[in-house]
């Protein structure tokens, strides 16, 4: 049955239309740029009866969520990817009137130019940037960010020290290979006044940094490194709060081949699949 | 640099091994049996060190945890897969002085007899078991659950009466085919006493219940099948405090046949990949 | 230049729509039935004059092919997966003047009912049913098949006697896992005169003589068990002139636990991802 | 039962080791090289025995294909690709009296400095290096190429005058999007000889005229453009004998805004993931 029973109640919850691929080709000029976007939107607030009575009379369709994500990529979809999510959340906190809040998380895909043609792209697999813009009676929290950012350094990396139980095997190491795929996210400080932040600016140099950072950093440990570009960001950048990371450690493992007379001096390495370490850290200010 | 800067501070934290592919072979009699995970630790506590001038003398290397893993598999997995992760949670803990908080997340894969044979297996692929057991100075909290369970039904299912604006294009359904890869999650209400929970037989029963809930149900949205859900689900198990879903709603849409004088009463689909709808909500006591 | 160049041609070609996602619902009666395929079509002919001088008029659209595989679907994916991709591709040559040879490609995903009902689904996942039509001047090929069937027996295997170079550590192994995802495809010996095969029938026997081999047959290693899969096979079905395999050695590597004074008597393994041995065969008649 | 019943026989065959994930650092200086490669063998010869009786005397272990792929990582996997595959099939067949043929087939992914780094890299996403090696009886055959190369140009490219049947619905396209992910992949002429192919340079010419002509060519359909890339190729490159492409249509359909009253002149486009047109030709020399 699914009228609500004593003492049963519906809980959190959230809808909304997920992987929009929205392409924004702005081609006033023959020099054309490409947009390009995975967008998902979710909406909050009083929606109980649709999940107790199936009374839909609240409800603005995922469909429709769809087609705003698009109808809206004309005007809003031609610049920082940030504003686009912006505009989106916006639009659909005002057309449904149960909403309470809003959240539009968008994924942008890079692409640059052949050679340094007008119209024709290859697409770039350095990262993704993304952003998840959450929009309340509290105002407008901006959370942007890369993934995908695969990097690796041969040298400069050791892991020594650590503690050791009865099922402790791993021998110190005093130079190894680090590898990531990271994911970084970091928050804004306050976005409600709006027109205050370069994202496009903004953006660049926070992964200029944590590129530059992961380079020279020596690393007694991914936690460190992943503090070191933590603070190397905040410290340039006011207007961001806080950053994330999400650090697979990949596994590169010497492969043995004194076995058949080899030496491997750092040289050759197996990349495992999994397991893999997960170290995951917030930089904040306080 | 990766010393602390004034003003910037570590914040949440948290390290293991994820993804470590267990599988323990119960071979005490001819006829075996297979209990199949993917496990991944964390450990969540005071770490600041590690991240802060690169000091491991309190961390347990994601290495040793990964043994643990396998290790305590010999003894403990070999029934639920919530009492493997709560050993496994425990000796984590007990390692590690600096470690406040365990997570262990593990995904079950089911295996069913080829025939009736005593060691011969084909995988299932009827959704993935989940749990994850979190462990503190507040006690144990273990939430299981099924992942990627699809499911359809191809009539008894509406979706009529929505919210209209500028951008509805949709147009209402009195009958169309209703399908996800359905995610639920279960809290129990309390494990800290232990001993009180047959963890399989909830398993069984809830998924069971669940299947029957979304059998019988008529739907006039989706929001209102995972409540009728999770509602039967919270009737039937006292000691499962709340139920959460998230269900993509996998569209099928009607193939426009009439264009080539072909009749389609609800009988040729496209199932569509992106976008997608995606429902969540919690049901809860209260 | 897109005009052929003195000494430079077209060689083979073909083109099509990829992974049409067509369900069909019979719904005559009450009790529905599910038919769920990823469809793939390709044409082969004389198209060169769209590959060396842009000119389409010899080329129905792949937009046109996709139309057709919904279009069919009406009246003839009802039955067997066979008959469906047999009626598709003679469609798709009648409308083609230029084509000469269709080829396709069909993956079939299978549900359950919940419980025995009526009209509500769950997915399995056993295995995905395949079938691949070439038709052309020559007749019809039909090769069917199952992939992702996901087999393990957890004694009866072992691999010894083998080849030993400098390079070889591996150690000879009396008893271990043994675990594949298979892929398997049987060519049907002639079905120009068609009728005369009852694909239903013969899938569920193949793969229930494939099953019954994989367990009861003690494996020296995948290769021989692969041959004896196949042979068991052909002596039951005349109508299948030859099938093929792709196993993939799914490794279970016995976890050290010797090293923590724990004993591993073939219980606790690592699932490993890759790099995995792959074996392929064909068993053929002669 | 394994063993060969009468008027039953092994066909064709083949096994090795998939997907050994090589990493080499190359440390002779202080400036690092990554070469990162994804590695499969195959042998193919007389193993009949070991299909039929399980007989493993003739069975190089798949184990061994790893240690061989490793070990001949130090000396040989530290230029260009093709070298290292030779490299290793050479060995493989020189080790296994069986095998007749060998096959390797290597992935390379691309890295590049962050900055000018000396040792620290950001992995490139444009596209993957490919190569497979077949050596046998008759010589070496190199077919190297690359895929996964993403590319799009917004403009110079229509689809018109193609064939029309009772099925066909689409519109001609004056002026739309043309996307692919390039799978490219060319067959040297000759390299029995050795030493003559400047494997390096070679590679990247082939992809700096693919995107080239892909860019300048104004395209009547996918199938011209993909022939007027081979054609380029062909002509530049004398020791290369024939070029396959296979490149999946992505289609980017114009997204209907009319209904909103916005005018869409090739602005906002949905990218489809399924289905989609598959093409697929060869430029080769006659």
């Amino acid at each position: 049955m699914s009228t609500p029973t004593s003492g049963i109640r519906l809980g959190k919850n959230q809808y909304g239309k997920a992987e929009n691929r929205v392409v924004r080709i702005v081609r006033d000029t023959p020099r054309h740029e490409i947009h390009d976007f995975n967008v998902s939107t979710s909406l909050r607030g009083d929606f109980a009866a649709a999940h107790t009575v199936g009374d839909q009379s609240a409800v603005l369709p995922t469909d429709t969520q769809k087609n705003t994500a698009f109808a809206l990529a004309k005007e809003h979809a031609t610049g920082a990817v940030e504003e686009y999510a912006i505009a989106v959340g916006t639009r659909l906190l005002e057309a449904t009137p149960a909403a309470e809040e809003a959240r539009i998380a968008v994924e942008q895909y890079a692409w640059e130019r052949i050679g340094d043609h007008d119209h024709a792209f290859v697409r770039s697999g350095r990262g993704v940037r993304t952003t998840v813009v959450e929009m309340g009676p509290d105002g407008v929290e901006v959370v942007s960010g890369i993934k995908d950012l695969v990097i690796l350094k041969s040298t400069g990396s050791e892991f020594k020290g650590f503690l050791r139980d009865e099922f402790t095997t791993l021998e110190e190491a005093d130079d190894r290979i680090l590898a990531t795929s990271l994911v970084a996210t970091w928050r804004y400080a306050s976005t409600a006044g709006a027109g205050s932040v370069d994202w496009e600016a903004t953006y660049a140099s926070v992964v200029e940094t944590v590129l530059a950072t992961f380079a020279d950093h020596y690393s007694k440990a991914l936690q460190q490194t992943l503090f070191a570009m933590g603070s190397a960001v905040l410290e340039k950048h006011a207007e961001i709060a806080e950053i994330s990371f999400a650090a697979p450690n990949k596994h590169h493992f010497l492969y043995d081949l004194d076995r058949f007379g080899i030496e491997n001096d750092g040289e050759v390495f197996y990349a495992a699949d999994r397991p893999y370490g997960l170290i995951e850290a917030t930089v904040e200010r306080g």
